[in-house]
């Protein structure tokens, strides 16, 4: 059984490494959109555009079942892909949203994602459904920082601090990272903050895949495509997963779609 | 005299400001590629790619000449452009360059852009062809920065100290600004390093189009297209040039060229 997972960029390898770990016999297919990264400050129609085309381009493959490891497109595009393609499509804020309330006692959820995935309200709605009070925060220095390699250390300190104090003094004691990158900047948030639970998009997907009862199988094909190649991808996707190598495909391959 | 200013995203308004202001009369056509910005981190091909997609687009109006306000498009794609095109084309890294010649009294000069722009090596040829020692950093986290807002207080300082300190103390008195969005900047950095001039890509364009006793005339009509539109490119647009409004154009209509 194959999985396609799709990202804006490659932050959601975060995702392909979990599940990969979880269930080593997949298949798994990987598109990121690097040409046209990132999503986060872009507006919902151009987001659910890329969306439907990178989707119908993993569609190519031999897959049983679509992850769109964005949280942007998956605040903005999912229930249109649910509708469009013949197979399950499973977004990253559900299962975030799940793991959370497992977590919190208190019932006060934080939220940190981009711009446009704290815009569209989609971890709040839901969590709201269950009656937790939600604090949100677009936190749009996270992702150049991550992508700068600048993870710990005093620069990374100072900023998430400025982004995550106020949410910490509402007295939120779970923090839903609402943002592939966001795993890298882990360490250094669980430093600052050490009582706060953290929900990881890439643990709470394969949490969902077990829960939902769906078993990943296959030959253990490993696929990694980008629309962009640069050095720093290179980079980062080593750190993640190592010598899978990335495979470049022409953004006209989507356009054309 | 119609003239044509393409960035990737909306920072190039620095330029568009400044020729507006020196040349009141011209027409000016902008075009920002809002949906793929930022180019900085992406390759060489794609960068070259989407310029000659915009530098066509323009095209489409009244203009006599096409100015490249985007360091990194003009790091890489300006010499096919100007063969490609039918107009004189005006990147921003020579203009930059004259500037910095004439600012310069130890010869010693800092270059900082994006990833893409300090790979290139633009700037650092032409000044080395001048006998000048060039000092280059990338400073990635700057762009978001500035579209954050976050242009001063302890955040911007630390992590333009991050950055700059080094180039400072290899004794530079000049420093170009290889970016659109950093003269944002401009004032943090000369309140921490008083003594060092700074070049802008605004001001030294229109030196250059000056100098080359190219007159822009026309009927003073002001267009600004970009192919995504969002809340804080508006809020970034008000700031620089007022009223003048966004118009959304299809990506489409690059893509199909």
């Amino acid at each position: 059984m194959g999985v396609g997972i799709f990202d804006s960029g490659i932050g959601g390898l975060t995702v392909f490494k979990e599940i990969a770990r979880e269930f080593p016999k997949a298949d798994i297919y990987y598109l990121g959109d690097t040409a046209r990264v990132p999503y986060g400050s872009k507006s919902k129609e151009t987001i659910i555009r890329y969306s439907i085309e990178a989707a119908n381009y993993l569609r190519g493959f031999s897959i049983d079942a679509l992850i769109i490891a964005c949280n942007t497109a998956s605040s903005y595009a999912l229930d249109i892909l649910k509708e469009k393609m013949d197979i399950p499509v499973i977004g990253v804020v559900e299962p975030g949203v799940e793991m959370a309330l497992k977590y919190t006692k208190n019932n006060k959820v934080g939220v940190i994602g981009t711009t446009a995935t704290i815009r569209s309200n989609s971890y709040k709605r839901l969590l709201q459904e269950k009656g937790i009070q939600v604090y949100q925060k677009p936190c749009p220095l996270f992702v150049p920082l991550v992508e700068e390699g600048i993870t710990e250390g005093k620069i990374a300190e100072m900023i998430v601090k400025e982004y995550l104090d106020d949410l910490v003094k509402e007295g939120i004691d779970t923090l839903i990272l609402g943002c592939t990158h966001y795993p890298l900047l882990k360490e250094t948030i669980k430093k600052l903050y050490p009582d706060i639970n953290i929900v990881d998009s890439s643990q709470a997907i394969t949490q969902f895949l077990h829960k939902e009862e769906i078993n990943l199988q296959g030959n253990g094909i490993r696929e990694i495509f980008i629309t962009d190649k640069t050095e720093s991808f290179e980079k980062f996707k080593k750190l993640l997963v190592g010598d899978i190598p990335l495979k470049k495909i022409e953004l006209s391959q989507l356009c054309s779609l």
